[in-house]
């Protein structure tokens, strides 16, 4: 078990590593060629970790740039950029100061330019500035009139990215004739670029057509300046963009993949949209753990299962965890007894619902070795405190704040 | 897709036409060589189609025959056998008689002498005998206590099969020094011996101490006879039986990969003990259906993805519905918009919760097809209606009672 632990602790390390904003930002710019001027604009809670690694690669070739992140997320000047501190999850006159600037640059930009576009999570909420005659409590009040309707979160999009000046492919506009290169380390789970940051450098899905019936299902209550920025089309194609996704949870699951290959364990990807309730998610994995274990034709060991996403936590109780703890311990019972088989569930961003731990992990023996500390998992569960079971036995996964955030992945490792 | 609809179909006929109890028993007596008199003892739900089907393979070599079943399961008289039809869940006192009466043709067995004991889900309740001084009163009584206390069923088996005549291994000491030939058509998840119908023919894995630990930790107020036979030592070996599970859902879903390979698609068999909450379920094979879309490299088109066990359903709502029914239609969103690729969901008994369907089959349309109607998945899925969404497109899967139960088999089907 020694050894099995051993490696997932390098794979838990390079697989983060692979998705850290830095080396998201070096593996796009790898195969890039710039041949005009380089503008920057970086929006999301990585926003100075990805400005900082293109003025590493690109230096004084970018004549300025533009960061906008959350309070707390920025670590010193970078020559050339300026950066504006703003609210997360809520948006507020900052943000709206820090879109105002990027947009000024953009109107400026000219025929040859190029504006290198670094996104990452908190985007939408980083981002944003109310098409004019409209504020933020406008899109607020819509906002809440939606939720209250038990409107899905994408017909919440669908309405209130019609509402920014920047999102919706608008931003994108304001650059053109200029060319926008998009690099995006993506928290979305299957990666469309039109929900990522709301999209304001990605063509918008839907019509004017779909938000109309969308008004009219849910009564919406509107005033005529919301009414007619509904009725405005948005961009349906952007001939100025390029996009391409250096960090997500589908490349956090190829790295895993394939670190657990160079260690000598088959790997197995079996999804990356993982998004059911964590505990269910432990339980389902655990009886894939017992399969390996039964012999099965698909699975030899040694062998590493993988399954990304974000799982959800319904909360019941008041005790201390997040969803890479509860899926960890909801599977304890059900791969008890098994040898030479541990599970490990870890988020990228190192921070597990409000815990200083990134994850957890188990093996055969962790349920009979909290049975025998008194534990009783159900208990823990019901409580959800899966945080104060596992650190009994040392089995939290601590990485500390990564910097990074792509969602989440759970291993199953054996030999 | 209705290429794939007609290929569904065929896997689902096929693949419970394999488990069932004639085949089960056929399978099992092919392989085993019959030296002496053969006698019979057949307890469950299925027993009289395992008794028949024994019966139409050695005929008049069983020289005589005891049947235990649940009321209405019997279909005939079969020669030599007696037929006792009895309570299910809850034992009565032909369970008692049936049990008697078995006993008394066991004690009757000689050396050279072998019993073909046929075992089905339901064999528990159905073949049930205190021992002298109990009455199924006090069996009662402390399985009531340990539940009270929160005990879990490993748990509440392990003292209650100390409390019968027949379990724990005892009956097949009683068929000493006879053979004892046992088949097992399981519905039991992990098909262990032990646990099916509570091991009439199985060594008892728990010892007195494992007893008393239970009765200390619960503080279990029991008389005194009860207290002696706790502390009389169950067999812990039994060398004159040999055991063959020929039903089960392993097999359910080894067939389920046989039958799709000759139809054309990749085998990939993730599971056979998936025991979580079916919605939760649902949703994660949709995850690993999106998976299949996105190209991922061990999932190629065309393939099937299976995984087989029992989920579960917390009720909330007073719809109708099973759980087979509610994880289609959970997977139903997650799949929506993918192509040539439908999940399928069913249990091998034909009776998937309080419905006349065995489960349900989705695609890539059921999402948007069910929206068109006005159907809401979310609402549905709060009332536990699976079963009218499904059948407003017809998409349940109805087969009759099949006459066998090993569990359920999910599969996602993609070409």
């Amino acid at each position: 078990m020694e050894k099995l632990y051993k490696d997932a602790k390098v794979l838990i390390d390079r697989v983060i590593q692979a998705n850290m904003p830095q080396q998201a930002v070096r593996n796009a710019l790898k195969n890039h060629k710039f041949t005009g001027n380089i503008y920057l604009a970086a929006i999301g809670k990585a926003a100075w970790s990805m400005a900082h690694s293109a003025w590493e690669e690109l230096g004084d070739r970018i004549k300025h740039g533009i960061i906008v992140t959350k309070y707390g997320h920025s670590f010193g000047n970078i020559p050339g950029m300026e950066i504006i501190e703003a609210g997360h999850p809520l948006s507020d006159e900052n943000t709206i100061a820090g879109a105002k600037k990027a947009v000024e640059m953009a109107k400026g930009l000219k025929e040859g330019d190029e504006l290198l576009f670094l996104i990452s999570g908190g985007g939408s909420a980083l981002f944003e500035d109310p098409l004019p005659g409209l504020t933020l409590a406008d899109i607020v009040d819509i906002n809440k009139q939606l939720l209250a309707c038990g409107a899905d979160v994408v017909e919440l999009n669908m309405i209130r990215k019609r509402l920014s000046s920047v999102k919706a492919g608008r931003f994108a506009q304001i650059c053109a004739p200029a060319k926008v290169f998009t690099v995006v380390l993506s928290d979305v789970l299957g990666d469309r670029l039109d929900s990522i940051a709301s999209g304001p450098a990605a063509p918008d899905l839907f019509t004017v057509d779909d938000v109309k019936e969308i008004v009219k299902k849910y009564k919406l209550n509107i005033k005529n300046t919301v009414k007619w920025y509904l009725e405005k089309e948005t961009p349906k194609s952007l001939d100025n963009v390029e996009s391409i996704i250096t960090g997500s949870v589908r490349i956090l699951c190829t790295s895993a993949a394939d670190v657990a290959a160079e260690l000598g364990y088959t790997p197995h990807l079996l999804c990356s949209e993982m998004n059911c309730e964590a505990r269910e998610a432990g339980r389902l994995i655990a009886s894939i753990a017992r399969q390996i274990n039964g012999g099965a034709h698909m699975f030899k060991r040694p062998c590493a299962v993988i399954l990304g996403g974000e799982t959800v936590v319904t909360l019941k109780g008041k005790g201390k965890g997040g969803r890479n703890q509860e899926l960890v311990l909801a599977a304890a019972e059900g791969i008890a007894g098994i040898d030479n088989l541990l599970i490990l569930s870890v988020g990228s961003d190192g921070t597990d619902g409000p815990t200083d731990a990134a994850g957890g992990i188990v093996d055969g023996s962790t349920a009979q070795r909290l049975k025998e500390k008194g534990i009783k998992i159900r208990d823990v569960m019901e409580n959800n405190d899966s945080y104060n079971a596992l650190a009994a036995l040392d089995l939290l996964i601590k990485t500390g704040p990564t910097g990074t955030n792509v969602n989440d992945v759970a291993v199953i490792l054996c030999k």
